[in-house]
């Protein structure tokens, strides 16, 4: 059996499938798409890629399957779905899936991408192993029940990103206890199979949301990575509307091809990204100062109260960023957990997800980026365009 | 510089003061007595020792006096107080805490230990050395506003033991970030100095309350270590009532001594721990099964208990083990932060507090444990005579 | 399954014969016996002891066993023979090896312990579950062939020593990928079974040389560590001279039970050993300045010449040690690893062998050692005692 | 201070010349060339970049810089150029040095990259901050005596690398004791300064050296890497010849820039590399087998050969290469170490450094690559052009 060594599980061992549709070009494209995308301008050490977190997810269903007792040829499928999951990814990974859902529809975790990509090599691979594409993607998707341990609140994706991320950035937070998790994971009886913890393990399922909740504090919605996130959506939206590419190829792009397409179409932008020379916050400020309509604009609103700060205060219309999260939650507070003998959603079972959502709540923060030199006339514009009690800017 | 190796934090440097104070037999003594007691049932790799964590605690309080600007002198002290802050524990550490102070009226930290030190060579090392062994002691037990550095919410000794048992057990989750920590540690000003965490580290304390909660919850009560330190308790209160050691030798004894000990004066139980052959749960139940006054009971009232529910049953006395924990707690939530600029409680500034609180509150259990043989019959009786609602006793 | 988590490899799993074996009273004592003996003097974290060791030895012989195909029967025997290997072991492991194989003529891995065991409990688990204790013992001295796995050049216990120790200790030296090493294990065909390392390991091989070679530097022969263990080996043989203990109740104590019983029977080393307050070298000389007969001299030789050095200073004979360590060698160098298709012995197929070989013996030093006061004079009577070219005394 | 966090080093803290100089577009640029350039191929977590090695490195001057007394201008600059020592490389560092060297004569750590970068961003911040660009220069290049920190036998880019190498690739060998490292660094007196490790370092020393060792045979030479790297360069010389891109230019891309422009302009190599869809191995053999001319062959002789080579098979002539290392040797085996007093080179002090010579020059391998459906007649036809006693080719 071939191995391929990780710097986070050790030896990876990869059964001939999986060797098979490592090779092909859809999957060796995960090698140039990061896993965190504008962290690593906070985190430099976060350079760690789509593919080697592919084998990780592989290698972690792998564990769960041990002890699942599922039907060989199910079990095949979950295998491929599980190192499969993330080849519908765009470039910079989630940092382009808003652009890509709102053009197509589609997630990154859709089921037609894999089943309609050019080459089709993926699905060919498949076939000649015996294996559905389409149920495949469907478990992609987290269909079956088992689909769950691929896209689900107990997913072994989210074990290996959190446990990954915390290595590469060095960060102590997101470590899990992935050999307890995937050793406790079971399946609950038909016809309502789904995948729950076992008794005595509220701990481990709290483990997994706190851990989720302090690497959204100090990682991923780190506000340096957000802001040059949000230069990057804006670009990549500049360069979409400024080209004749369209949004499959985009798609299909990986990091370093976007890098370049960046800097030659949308010069000021890409290049700021490149050099790590990014736009300060004119306004960060949390859910309390922020009347409800603005939290919940669409998109195109969004855009609109950029172009109005603009605008007013005289600049160019690229020049100001509005960025509104989404409304804060916690997936995972929905997995189940055995709890004396009966299933319980972990938000029933634990007092700690109502505290945890709170801390999500307060963290929540909208933010208006612009140039250094425009951050005080920007900060006073946006606060009346989009109705803050306050810019909050900070010092 | 002299340098020890540490499994923990790599090279810890030791001034000259610190490594004459190493060299005295109390401080010595700390190598034979074991950071987690009992815990070590459960999880084998937990053999580290006072010495280790005395060392560690020195190397973070140093790291964290960089930053705080105090005058040599205070420093100096401060320095050999987080040093020695554990040489007052008695054999097995926190297990035979209750027994000292119940005999003694003093804690492990209390002043008198350092003072009162038979040889007194530590208090000659000090004096020889220009620092008052008084003021070292009162350091010890918080004082002076920075005594919070070794000895209060935010303290060194925490943040080392968090992670120096995660290391050791293997048990990902008291890693906290101590590089961060000791960084972003300030001092108010005089005349109410108090040790806070600076601006933008709500998380951070978070963290800190988060690992506590997650290592209680895993490590610290789990049930075989609570079952084993339950009859090493009682093992040394019979070894005091039939020997005619007194309670300051056997607060100076090390582990072996009093294993050792055990075996010959309290051969059933001390055996018993020695071989890993102990009592099982006949009682096991949560807060909401035990009546107010049987978890307030007083550590007399728990020894009456045992004796009528074993001549309930007909057993020996030494048989039945009450275990009553402590109400729940957290003394991490009175920790301070400062948030836009004003030093505020944890409990709150973070809503995550009342959520870790409950968790507690639900994980607070009150244990009966007995030889497996009267488990059943145990478990009545005990149910009947601590007024309990249910045996709760473990499949 | 049982899991019981490790420090070094994560969750170990047990299967049922395991879990049974480790409960017996013989398997339980080795959490009292450290891995390291006095190492832990200079490194203060390796208290690991032979407990865990064990458990990690089994768990890698199961991942070797894996790979190579064996019948379920005998891999139950292998497995079992992992498990079981140190029970042999006397107090402080090694320290005390030399001891009891004078007195008793048999090794820890001698196969008469484990069938020999007063309370035979192990072997009634053994023979309770199908398998032959003659058998089980016969691999742990190595035989079979397969028995190499347990104890040989390349076996499992090295392995995972190698690895545990350099993580308890803090030092990087000994981090071998067993992961990669138990993967490429490969046994020959009969009649000749042998274990050996897959084509395209000759790096892998000389790595467990090289981290073994750094490891003696470092960790197991630093001259304090060397210090201790010499006095621990003179107070035990006093001990066994002034009691009437048999040296099979020695074997079958534990650490703490040795460390109480030396400080009351010979308290002068006993204390010192406890405190940490020990001899100094007096001589420390290389391979060069030592006659070949020196080296060679039988442990009656060393005692002789320590009473004789002792006698001319005029002080008391028990305040002289002569520690003469047996010739450099480096039994991995025999390990077997194959190149182009054909087994070879590592010496033959690396010339790093050679060079590993000379730095063994560039490293070996005899050391006489004594209290402070004395080192002067016993540096000059040891220098003519023992006819070395000269005492090469540290500065 | 600021401080950026690495999976390495944990915090590393900087100094504000430093902080000022990572600003640079020219230091930011570092954030986009990997260390290891194509190693990530063989193990897909070696996504580490110069910009977190060349902070590694700085941290680790500090460190060292502690002990050695120097005067504070000096130190200032020993550091700046610690920071900066990588400004030079071209994209994929190494991989593209013998390029840049045969077209400029230059190698990357040459004194005048620093100073005539076009932008001189650099050089005003180190004017500014009262530093002298020439000087800082020189010390990268080694100068001073001092420089030897930064470029040398024992400098702290080599312990950062292995260290970071190690880490990142999840391969063992690399892992050296930096802490122990710095400490032990000292400068012998003028005027002939040395840097050289103090008394007793021996085994710490040849553990560097023996990490190197490994990490070569296992990671830096690693044959799929070297098969990618050799296509990489080939690529490269074929997109200088092939665009009107000038060396310059070509030095100051990021590897986004080259992958981009290398799929463009050579789109057959650079699409392979891109998908790793590489070429096989034809031929791969010893030194024995390779006659000294061929060994020592000038790069002009190389492509000589591969154009003969496809001739004589009838192949396109980009379709094969030539891979000749340049001959084995140890760079570190010149460190120098005080060994009873008198600093000696290691190569004198210690007999493993012949040994591990002696493993360098066995594992030199000499490869000729094309497509795999070539491989048999390139083999042949390479061991005829090349005077080859044998192809070797891997089964």
């Amino acid at each position: 059996m071939k191995a391929i060594k990780d710097s986070v599980h050790g030896h990876v061992r990869l059964g001939p499938v999986a060797a098979e549709l490592i090779d092909t070009p859809a999957f060796q494209r995960l090698r140039h798409v990061k896993q965190l995308s504008t962290v690593r301008l906070v985190y430099p050490s976060a350079n760690h890629t789509r593919f080697e977190h592919s084998l990780g997810v592989y290698h972690l269903a792998r564990q769960a399957l041990d002890g699942l007792e599922l039907d060989p040829d199910t079990a095949a499928h979950v295998r491929a779905a599980a190192l499969l999951h993330d080849v519908g990814h765009g470039p910079y990974g989630h940092q382009t899936e808003g652009i890509i859902r709102r053009q197509t529809g589609r997630d990154h975790d859709d089921v037609d991408w894999l089943l309609s990509d050019a080459d089709r090599e993926i699905c060919r691979v498949l076939e000649r192993n015996g294996l559905d594409p389409e149920r495949v993607a469907a478990l992609i998707a987290g269909g079956e029940g088992v689909g769950a341990l691929v896209s689900g609140e107990l997913d072994v994706d989210r074990m290996d990103y959190l446990v990954r991320d915390a290595h590469h950035t060095g960060v102590p937070y997101g470590t899990v206890d992935t050999g307890r998790l995937v050793n406790e994971l079971r399946l609950t009886d038909p016809p309502e199979t789904a995948l729950v913890l076992a008794e005595g393990n509220v701990a481990t399922a709290e483990s997994l949301l706190v851990a989720r909740s302090l690497m959204n504090a100090v990682v991923y919605r780190h506000h340096v990575s957000r802001v040059a996130g949000a230069m990057l959506e804006r670009a990549c939206e500049r360069y979409l509307d400024r080209t004749d590419a369209t949004i499959e190829e985009f798609r299909r792009m990986a990091d370093h091809d976007l890098l370049v397409a960046l800097r030659e179409h949308v010069p000021e932008l890409g290049g700021r990204i490149e050099r790590r020379d990014l736009y300060k916050r004119a306004v960060w400020v949390g859910l309390g100062d922020v009347p409800a309509g603005t939290v919940d604009a669409a998109h195109d609103e969004e855009l609109a109260g950029e172009r109005e700060i603009a605008d007013r205060v005289g600049i160019d219309r690229e020049s100001v960023i509005v960025d509104v999260p989404s409304r804060p939650g916690l997936k995972e507070s929905a997995s189940t957990v055995v709890v004396d003998g009966v299933p319980q959603r972990l938000e029933d079972a634990s007092e700690l997800v109502a505290g945890l959502r709170a801390a999500e709540r307060r963290r929540w923060t909208l933010g208006v980026y612009c140039p250094a030199d425009h951050v005080e006339a920007v900060s006073d514009a946006a606060a009346d365009v989009l109705g803050l009690r306050t810019a909050g800017r900070p010092a």
